[in-house]
């Protein structure tokens, strides 16, 4: 057990850019649109972990991630002129799927400028729910810019994938059905990337289980969110390089951070062979196909070290987007061990 | 569509050694003790397939298949006397873990013959469930001979992994619960093996959605059920080779027979290499880990050769278990192709 303990989560939600009431907005406009996806448990998962598990199961969602979420929610939220007009997302591929089905569903058109050496599931996923995509390097372009140009030549609207108001607040939709399945929890713990899940499910936590310690979990090669948090501003770092796919962000968003701020308990970090041996553990015993970045919760409470034994633990498994062949080399990388 | 409906469906089911009754019963010992398992939804598989596809998911069985059932139920039904003097059991690895487990579950001692060649992740979870394990040879060894001997010698009761009132009533459950949740189907597509699942799902299909046309699917090496069917006998043929290892009979079960016969529409063969692509399937779009053999009757739904356009179409993956590296070389050896 970490002693560090947030001084300022006393913070009211009132001066945050999204508060619950947002989050049970998006709960609304999701309704019958999102699976309410299954939380799992499993013995020898509770055993491994010396606690309670509950495992809110998002590679099970729409487009299998989280991510639909706050996709579909940004989308729901625009008027009937940005509807027109499209819009345009960028992501390592999640949210780039998410967007590209909730512009299906909702009749919007959807421009997704994704990395070249993004997933090829990723990528076809995204082509299938009829995305335009539109393809840079992640090591030397700038996604952003490539974004705010085509919005401006394009007139269309940019929905980023997690620095954005009604991001978070779908986002937190996921947190939200956790507690209404399991209850009050002691420990949240939730992949890191951006902060759109992080920031949403802290909002969640403070209004359904308020004495939650909610914790990110980042891949140990991209702890800028855990910089970040303990400096007190967003620090950003260059491109890390990890399996979790999903949490290679450089920084964390600013709408996000000052959530993260003021809600979370702390930022820690786990290891890319943690996440091998955790992606194994699903697979092998509770049948589960999840991505690396979705297993960064589950490898930390596997750690033992951010839990009490005994303690109830939710767990956001974010999502389970992972090409098969690299599936299968990452699962023959794993040893079986404890991690 | 193949056209050979079967002649002898009208059997009544009083000459049956299991009825739906036993089914009921096996379903009230099971409550609160196996899990009701998710019946999943795909809108991409229903567009593979060309129908509306309800995938009963025993591989979120506890032990990981829906072997739990019937050997559970089996354990249930004993004497006191037979339950001190404990159970033995044969199997190629679901059946066993499932007895082992239902033997701790309710205090009885269990040993389990198992092949020599069995997957590693079944040996390890029937000797964590607390099973005394003997290895045999499947190709030289006759494993019923086996089991006798050793229940002779201390007095245990076997417990088939098929050919048992118990057994099958118990397995017939999972349709039970699939219909209840999904309604009434049109096909309902079965793993089969010994004729455990299929003549459970036959009994539960008869009493619950009598128009369905229940299909047993088996490994194209291992057709013995599909010839016993067509000839109107049981027909052993030697060990197969396929990599639906739970499906590796070499007959079907008399008391299993019997059923299937009068209830069951036709049994059809897929490949291996459509279990392969179908085993993808499911790793890649549904997110969930499917042995082989827990493979068969999506496969043969993905084939469209079994049910019309737009047909509901009830599958039942009948297991998980398959051990990390096999499944991961399994998924590379996929190409991603339409089944």
């Amino acid at each position: 057990m970490a002693d560090s303990s947030n001084p300022s989560a006393a913070s009211t939600p009132e001066s945050f850019p999204v508060t619950f009431a947002d989050v049970e907005a998006a709960a609304a406009r999701l309704e019958g649109v999102a699976h309410r996806t299954p939380v799992m448990t499993s013995r020898t998962a509770d055993a491994r972990a010396e606690g309670r598990l509950f495992f809110k199961c998002e590679n099970l969602q729409r487009g299998g991630a989280f991510k639909f979420r706050g996709a579909y929610n940004a989308v729901a939220a625009l008027s009937e002129g940005q509807r027109r007009q499209g819009v345009i997302a960028y992501s390592s591929g999640n949210h780039a799927q998410a967007v590209a089905l909730a512009g299906r569903l909702q009749g919007v058109a959807t421009t997704i400028v994704m990395p070249k050496d993004a997933p090829g599931a990723k990528v076809s996923a995204t082509r299938e729910y009829g995305g335009e995509i539109i393809f840079y390097d992640r090591y030397t372009e700038n996604r952003e810019e490539i974004c705010a140009a085509l919005a401006a030549e394009r007139g269309a609207t940019v929905i980023p994938p997690y620095d954005h108001p009604q991001v978070i607040a779908g986002q937190g939709t996921a947190a939200r059905e956790l507690f209404g399945a399991a209850g009050e929890l002691d420990v949240l713990l939730v992949s890191l990337g951006g902060g759109g899940l992080l920031a949403g499910s802290a909002l969640a936590a403070q209004a359904l289980s308020p004495r939650c310690r909610v914790i990110g979990v980042e891949p140990e090669a991209g702890n800028d969110g855990q910089q970040s948090f303990r400096a007190g501003h967003v620090i950003r770092i260059p491109v890390p390089r990890s399996i979790a796919d999903g949490a290679l962000t450089t920084h964390l968003g600013e709408n996000n951070f000052s959530i993260i701020q003021a809600l979370v308990h702390e930022v820690v970090t786990v290891t890319d062979g943690m996440l091998v041996e955790t992606m194994r553990f699903f697979a092998e015993r509770m049948k589960i196909v999840v991505e690396p970045t979705g297993c960064l919760g589950a490898a930390a409470a596997f750690s033992k070290q951010h839990h009490r034994p005994g303690e109830r633990v939710g767990i956001l498994i974010s999502g389970g987007n992972v090409d098969p062949t690299t599936y299968a080399d990452l699962l023959r990388r794993a040893t079986g061990a404890q991690v």
